[in-house]
């Protein structure tokens, strides 16, 4: 049986509108309730995953009631409720995910979704003539989403809420006639009477294209209000207490990485020209220039519309700090913020680790400067294995996918690795050590990672063959030379900028 | 000298344009330094309170350009700049300070406001006509917040950048004639030279409202680049290093309290009639009414203007979660939020205590439910002794100030206490012990409070008697009868949104 068919197959089930009665419910009804406090107690303590569950079906069936019932039989304290409608004026300035990303609960507690990622598709399938690429897209977006968050602690369950024709009609009807209950039928609700078959096939299309092992599909039969309760608690609890799955093993690193040539060249930091130089003369006059250029340009009409995320990378002592201050000079403090990134805080590492960073991501007219990002995963977590390396491998993926979904929506996203050679570095550390207002800057983190020289720079290198892509290229800047980087990277970031406003 | 007078000395100083030579400046810059990141470490380490610096001043003295400096001096990943532009559209909808509270820094951190709630009322005094009452209240709300955050461990450094008239225009002409920095200069600059008297004028007044001995003005003169980085560095340094502040002393208790009248009558709670009863048939039909009227109100094109606050107090068991439930029922879950208040996290209590409440604060259209709330200053922080007694003694003003602000930006705020008796709370105990999924809810911190069961009707009482208001009045519902509290609590919200909508 194909796909589709297995749809349709568990939507006849539902069709068939099964009842349960009040006796009969009355027992089951208990014994649930308990089991769910229970399980729901026990993954709170233990806390290694968070539960998302996504209510979507067909509209006017009682999923809100459903919900409401959902916080009474559980303890609600535990549990945020998460429902979406049409995405405000603020939320379209952000790519369609971001919205979902901000509120994702942390292990250990649950959330309940309406309003879900899955409304594009839907609306696009149920339309009259469905866009074939656009249903791709959404549909891969969302696949590729939830098994990044399913991999990463993130459990998913998605139930459908079905039932058949008549049972909507009866059901619909039946709340109009009353009007102490009217209000409960709302304008979408009446217009699934009209397209139901339209709104099945739709459904049936939708459910084949995302289900998946980490984040299946449930038919709930939702005519009748008791039987909808049960089903929905009893797939909760199942939820609650089924093993973490197994994360999808990634391919092994060779096979990620392009074949090797006949004539091996040089890997990208090794041909890295370190000898470029600035005088200071020649320096002071390009930063002026370089500087009003860049100011002058964020200041205009046209970038009001732009958002830019800038992604600073490379070794311990490169000048990353201090090359993001020359470009913050130009701009105004209410337009850009610089995140610092360093080790996970409590509710971050309660979470997907992209998690921090899609929070901070710019509106349109606004710079986000990222010192340090989530190339840490494959950088650092690889090299002190604070990841396992199925995590860092199926990283470059995830970082693509992430980095694509930035871009689709519009946002400028420009990547730099600053580079310096070992003994450069050794010459900054000293400096740092006898200065006594750079001493803070040198730990004993720092001398361990540069023993550790080799690792980083294989991980570096890797990572450049992996997430280096036409839309998002790595832009790899000598800065044994600190004016040479920071005139080098102004000049890529006006550069790329005005390319982008004169489109 | 009067107040205003001694503002105005300060400018003379400033307006004396001093300055320092390069060379001079040099070993106070290098000592500043370091005795700059010193302070600042040991205050992260103390994280005792935190420290919120306020940029204000004349435009187009390069206040942008030494927080920069300011940043480069310090260690950056411990503070936070801040920078508010005029209200967007979200911000709008909010009361005008919710925009500063939501951003406050955890103690041991500090955050730099530029755009700080000094906007509104210096463009009030800098125009033609300045709107005494409007000054007035203006001026009363900043004091109020920055004695309630200034008491509640957030350090408040407010920093006046000034100078002649001569140097503005001489450093705004030079800004200008060279193309490479023309862009610095914005068009609120150019408008300063115009009407300088007036500025000045209008920044001595508000010095003179705000200036207070916990969170005092700085004049900071700003002709000469290094001497205004010197300034501004030294005075966070004093701030830094300066010891914290006792927190004024609220008036005693009995101070605060109304006068006993010649004939006592007996206190709130001991009035209150608990032998209303419902019967399940009047309760039923009345429900559904209720329940409908809510929910076609909530559902009206009126409503979507209108944000509402509701605040559930109460004894433990006396069924606010249920109540609290009849509410939602009726309600679409896009448009309400349930806020449980148990005992603050780890960022919580790095702030003030209200900060929690005002990152819940709903927009229009919206419900935001608090089951308890900023109430519990209060009850359990008094009984329990997890606030000290001056603390919650400030309290009781501090809240109604809070309210204030929420009511006349417009939120509809309705304050339910549930009033269950002795003994009924008992049964309601027992029932919780022996129900398999109600246990959760009886915990022996629920036994403890009730050994107190004196202390807490006591402190319930003061607070009727200390934050009863004609705006904001208390509502206390019996809920003996279960029934008859959801019936009155839905009865009450229903009119009172009826007739804010009738406006």
């Amino acid at each position: 049986m194909n796909a589709r068919s297995a749809a349709t197959t568990r939507f006849e089930e539902a069709e068939r509108d099964p009842q349960i009665g009040k006796d009969a419910a009355k027992p089951i009804i208990t014994d649930l309730r308990s089991a769910l406090l229970k399980a729901q107690y026990a993954r709170l303590a233990k806390a290694d995953r968070s539960l998302l569950i996504v209510v979507a079906g067909i509209d006017g069936v009682g999923k809100g009631s459903t919900v409401n019932l959902i916080n009474e039989w559980m303890d609600a304290r535990h549990i945020r409720t998460l429902a979406y409608g049409p995405p405000t004026q603020e939320e379209s300035r952000y790519p369609f995910l971001w919205r979902y990303w901000r509120h994702l609960p942390a292990k250990g507690r649950s959330g309940i979704v309406f309003g879900s990622w899955y409304g594009p598709l839907f609306n696009e399938l149920v339309s009259k003539k469905p866009n074939r690429s656009k249903v791709e897209q959404l549909a891969t977006t969302i696949r590729d989403f939830e098994a990044l968050v399913a991999n990463d602690g993130v459990q998913i369950l998605k139930l459908w809420y079905h039932l058949s024709r008549e049972a909507h009609k009866k059901l619909t009807n039946r709340l109009l006639a009353d009007p102490e209950t009217s209000w409960m039928v709302r304008p979408e609700d009446l217009q699934v009477a009209r397209k139901f078959k339209r709104v099945r096939e739709a459904a049936g299309t939708m459910i084949m294209l995302t289900d998946s092992d980490l984040a299946p599909w449930q038919v709930i039969p939702s005519a009748d209000e008791r039987l909808r309760a049960i089903s929905t608690g009893q797939a909760i609890l199942a939820a609650l207490q089924a093993p973490a799955a197994a994360a999808a093993e990634p391919p092994p690193l060779r096979q990620l990485l392009p074949a090797s040539p006949a004539q091996p060249r040089k890997r990208r930091l090794a041909r890295v020209d370190h000898s470029v130089r600035l005088s200071e003369n020649e320096y002071d006059d390009l930063l002026a220039q370089w500087r009003s250029r860049l100011a002058h340009l964020v200041r205009s009409k046209a970038f009001a519309d732009l958002p830019v995320v800038l992604v600073f990378e490379g070794n311990d002592a490169a000048g990353k700090g201090s090359t993001i201050r020359r470009i913050t000079h130009a701009l105004d403090a209410r337009q850009y913020r610089v995140v610092p990134i360093s080790a996970p805080t409590e509710d971050e590492r309660a979470r997907p680790y992209l998690w921090r960073f899609w929070r901070e991501l710019p509106a349109p007219g606004n710079i986000t400067i990222f010192d340090r990002s989530w190339y840490g995963r494959v950088l650092v977590e690889r090299v002190e294995r604070f990841a396992r390396p199925a995590q860092w491998r199926r990283a470059y993926e995830e970082i693509n996918q992430f980095e694509q979904q930035l871009t689709d929506s519009g946002i400028l996203l420009i990547k730099f690795w600053l580079a310096i050679t070992k003994d450069v570095q050794l010459q900054r550390f000293r400096d740092r050590e006898h200065s006594p207002f750079k001493s803070f800057k040198i730990t004993p983190e720092d001398w361990r990672n540069r023993e550790k020289w080799g690792a980083y720079t294989n991980a570096a290198n890797d990572m450049f063959d992996l997430t280096d892509t036409s839309r998002s290229p790595w832009h790899v800047v000598s800065s044994n030379d600190k004016r040479h980087a920071r005139i080098t990277v102004l000049e890529r970031i006006v550069t790329a900028i005005e390319a982008r406003l004169a489109r």
